[in-house]
């Protein structure tokens, strides 16, 4: 099989950092155009538009949309009707029912959807989890906490309805849980803090069950100053599973264990083009489901207005 | 086949006045058991709790869940354990998580799980359903309005984070909606109003799109007093549709259509009954999935207090 022609739609911080490389190092992928408003990428024809680009080029065979997630259900829907594969950034969009909607043409067409999660591949998720299969957990803590005018400044896609603030790091985390638990788990109660300038949460305090005695505590802040966290505590008879950095340093019982270099996007990239070689789709909404569920069931709380 | 041994599980006011005829009238099922806090059902063992009702009564081959949707997963996960189909009264759930967990429960464990929505049983729908199939919508106009004084007084569980508050009616709109279009809709915006001293809304504005260019309105009330509105119009170039009183009457171009008499419940029934006999499942959870999308897409306002 000769390389997939790929377009990479809405180019920025991350596409540069991440996936650029990614897909420089697979030669599963030959990457032959780009569409964004306002950037383009050195060495390929750029477009305004998705449209404009299928259009123009249609030999392209897949792409990889990773706009914010509000606009990300329009290019998805063009490109599967155009008939190429689709790769979606995290969360896979702004609703549920839109992502359904895909799952149904992708299948009904053939074609591969990919509903990527890139926090599974964290070099220390597959030893936890294999971990926790041996040794059931009691109980989870996840603590979430970073600063948000560090990591996101400026970026207000994020803070308008459908930009799921807080939860935007937050299903990072929601993915990670949904991978390693050998069990399934649902929300009990949470309550999301809403500043009082922004209509998204700031911050997000959730307790889930599962159908047995297992019970995950998730704290997600966005007004972390100082040390940030982003660590997946499990307690289980044979000692503490402690997943830190974002998954990418692991201790089992205290002692830390030795674990693969990092590469997240890199495993994406491999697990997109092994779906399109198998004419698979692969559509996990569990972490964005209970982002939904959350913002159900969970109890408002208005705080102080937050400004960059 | 017999009949099937039937327990009830929440006996309030929809079981008295919709649940208990329509299982009566039905020679499918034989009714001998219920468990609820407060009530019991005449003639029947009543339980305090299902499961004290499924340890003492082990012949009991399903159970009808109608208690506030807060409490539905335990009853229905104890329910599958023990091995018996389950009814779900709608919602099915407090979150969409729990709803594939129980699922997932059922599949792995042969068992029929039925979400049901007694709405799309109104004479109205499968009519007004065949007449889009054969002429496409343009456009929709939902208004559903209702005095929530006059129809749910002094239910705290329904303001309660869970509750829905009113999605809950708005919801049977949504099963509606999603029965009788030929296309898959999702939310492209929407606004929900809390009371200052509520944790559910009291009011909604939607917006859906779909893949081509139906666009969907849905308002729902909570404050109407007056006439109220439980109305579906469509627009076709065939002339309007308008499914009417919870879609117990309708117009097609401005003619009443005969219908059906009312049979919602009786409808549920048969259904569930035939889904127990072929060893199959129901689990549509399309019309919760838009109400989480709200939730999770919408802007909140908050609004004057209420009081019932």
């Amino acid at each position: 099989m000769s390389a997939i022609k790929l377009a990479i739609v809405g180019v920025g911080k991350i596409v540069h950092d991440q996936h650029l490389p990614a897909i420089a190092a697979n030669p599963d992928y030959q990457l032959i155009a780009s569409a964004s408003r306002n950037h383009t990428v050195d060495g390929i024809p750029g477009f305004k538009s998705i449209e404009e680009m299928l259009a123009q080029m249609p030999e392209i065979e897949a792409v990889s949309l990773c706009m914010p997630p509000q606009y990300r259900y329009s290019a998805a829907h063009a490109a599967l009707t155009a008939g190429k594969h689709v790769f979606l950034e995290k969360p896979p969009g702004a609703t549920l029912s839109e992502v359904a909607d895909l799952e149904a043409l992708a299948a009904s067409k053939g074609l591969t959807l990919f509903t990527s999660w890139h926090s599974r591949y964290a070099p220390g998720v597959q030893p936890a989890k294999a971990f926790l299969a041996a040794n059931a957990p009691a109980s989870m803590h996840v603590i979430w906490k970073e600063d948000v005018r560090h990591w996101h400044p400026n970026q207000d896609w994020i803070w308008q309805a459908g930009g799921l603030g807080v939860f935007d790091p937050g299903i990072n985390a929601l993915s990670i849980v949904t991978e390693i638990l050998p069990e399934r788990i649902f929300l009990s109660g949470a309550s999301l803090e809403f500043p009082d300038n922004r209509e998204a949460p700031i911050a997000a305090d959730l307790h889930f069950q599962s159908a047995g005695a297992l019970r995950v505590h998730a704290e997600f802040d966005w007004r972390q100053t100082g040390k940030q966290s982003w660590d997946v505590l499990v307690e289980t008879a044979k000692g503490q599973v402690k997943l830190s950095d974002g998954g990418s340093r692991l201790w089992i019982d205290g002692v830390e264990q030795p674990l693969e270099k990092e590469a997240e996007y890199p495993s994406l990239y491999r697990v997109f083009a092994d779906l399109v070689k198998a004419g698979k789709s692969d559509v996990d909404v569990a972490p964005l489901r209970h982002v939904a569920d959350a913002f159900m069931l969970g109890k408002r709380k208005v705080v102080d207005a937050f400004h960059d």
